[in-house]
Order: structure tokens, then sequence, then C-alpha cells
């Protein structure tokens, strides 16, 4: 089973492929996109989407997560993220791939073994779990802790 | 100038097209879509998306408009909502088209010459200045809402 992990963000958006073959996990591919600021929202959306699509043509993965998103104390960020999670979703959708969500304590749980672990424990533990792969920043290691977590939750594969 | 408006939701989204010509408006074509409720979501924002693509490369608007989005008193419809805009908004960036935002106070002085109106208001008011244009329901009439008050905003087209 290949996993394709997604930490969406109108700024800068994480990616990372890894594959599970009976439980062992590997490495495959992690990056990040980022989607410049200064233009319009409609473009920036497009381009987030056009990547994700690229990325999921080139690795072709069985199945896809993310973290769960909430409205936290900054309503406006939480705003831009979810259009950034549509447009995201949408290209997974269009390849005919579901989007399985996991909340931001389960996937700390999944990936260090406690749901309050920081980043830095998260990173760590990354590269205990996936020796060697070079992780392309903290937002393609959020997407690889999401995608690892969802390896070890879907049992049934 | 050919303007489409859109009321992007999660459960239905409406569409309407316009011409501005000087200042004239002229209705060209409006609908809906609704994306069920039982399919996954990646599955909806991606079938949301193909339709939003289809309207724009039917019409060929040269400029989209939209509500701006606030969050409310429910959250998590906003974030709905939200996933919604930006599978839309990706649409129309994939096609070049930049989405003007106004306000709901905005769109409806602009219709009606009231910030305040409601949406029988509203709707009374499209028959008026779209005289015979066949109206697919209240999402379509959101939308051409919409497209009209960025008509009558955009004087520099």
């Amino acid at each position: 089973m290949i996993v394709l992990g997604l930490d969406p963000s109108l700024t800068c958006t994480g990616w990372g492929v890894i594959r599970k073959t009976g439980s062992r996990l590997s490495h495959i591919a992690n990056g990040q996109v980022p989607t410049g600021s200064k233009e319009e929202m409609s473009f920036r959306l497009a381009a987030l989407q056009h990547a994700v699509a690229e990325v999921i043509r080139t690795y072709r993965p069985d199945v896809a997560a993310a973290e769960e998103v909430f409205v936290n104390k900054n309503p406006q960020s939480t705003l831009k993220l979810a259009h950034a999670r549509g447009a995201v979703l949408a290209a997974c959708g269009a390849a005919g791939l579901a989007v399985h969500e996991h909340s931001a304590k389960v996937v700390k749980k999944s990936v260090v073994g406690t749901g309050g672990a920081d980043k830095n424990q998260v990173q760590a533990m990354l590269k205990v779990l996936l020796p060697g792969a070079p992780i392309a920043g903290s937002d393609a290691a959020d997407a690889l802790a999401v995608a690892i977590a969802h390896a070890h939750l879907a049992r049934t594969f």
C-alpha cells in the first residue's frame, strides 16, 4: 500500500509518500509546495492543486490522509487553510483518492506514542521510522507523520 | 464583459452568468450544482470543481465574483463552505480567472439599494434587472446577485 500524507496550507503545503509492506514502512518521497503570497487567491489555489495532482500522477498512491481541521483562535487563518484544503482534496478526488482524516492527537500518538508530543519529537521519530529519508521541511515532516499514522491505523489493507 | 457569479457551497453551489454591455445587463445562464451528501468529501469537491470548470468552458466569462465568507456562528458549516470555495476558486484560477470578493451587504446594496435587504427582495429585483430569466433556485439567484453587484461595481471595464 502506498500512502500519500498531506499537510495543506495556503502558504506552503507539505506532502509525503510512504510504502507499507506488511507492517514495514519505507520512505518514497516528500516535498513542499510554496504558493507565494502576492498572487490572487484563485491562482494560488490552482497552482497548489496542479502541484498535488502532479505528485499523485508521479507516485500513484492507493490512499491519502490529512490532519483534521478545526476553527482555532484565528478564524481568518482557518478559513485560508480550509480553502487550500478544499483545493487539495479536490485534486485527490479527481484522481479517485479518498482522503482519510486523523486528528493531530491521533497522529502524534501514532508516530511518537503520546498525543501531547511536540514537533521536535515527531521529527526525531521520523528519522527512526524512515531512516535516511531527506525531509524537505517541517510541512513535509507533518505530511509524512500523517501518512505514517494512517499506515499504522489502516490495519485492514 | 461576461461576469460569472458564484455562490459556493458543499451541498449546492449556485452559478450565474451575465453580460454587461455599456451600462446594460443581460442574462446569459444560471444553474445549481448539487453535490450529494453521502459521498466522501474529496469526491464531492472534485465533482463540484468539474461542474464549475464546465460552466467556465461553456460561457467563457471574463471575470468571476463571489461573496466574501466569514466564520459565523456555526464554525463546522463555515469550514465545509470554505472547502467548497477552495475547490471552486481553484477551478477559476486554473481557467485564468481572478475571483473578486464582495461582502453580502455590498451585494444587497448594489442589487436592491439597501444592504439590509432580505432574500425575497433580492429575488424580486433579479426579475426586474434580468427580465424573463428563468432562475434555477435560490443558490443560482444568489450567484446572479453577486454577478450583478460586480458588474455594477466594476466601472473600469
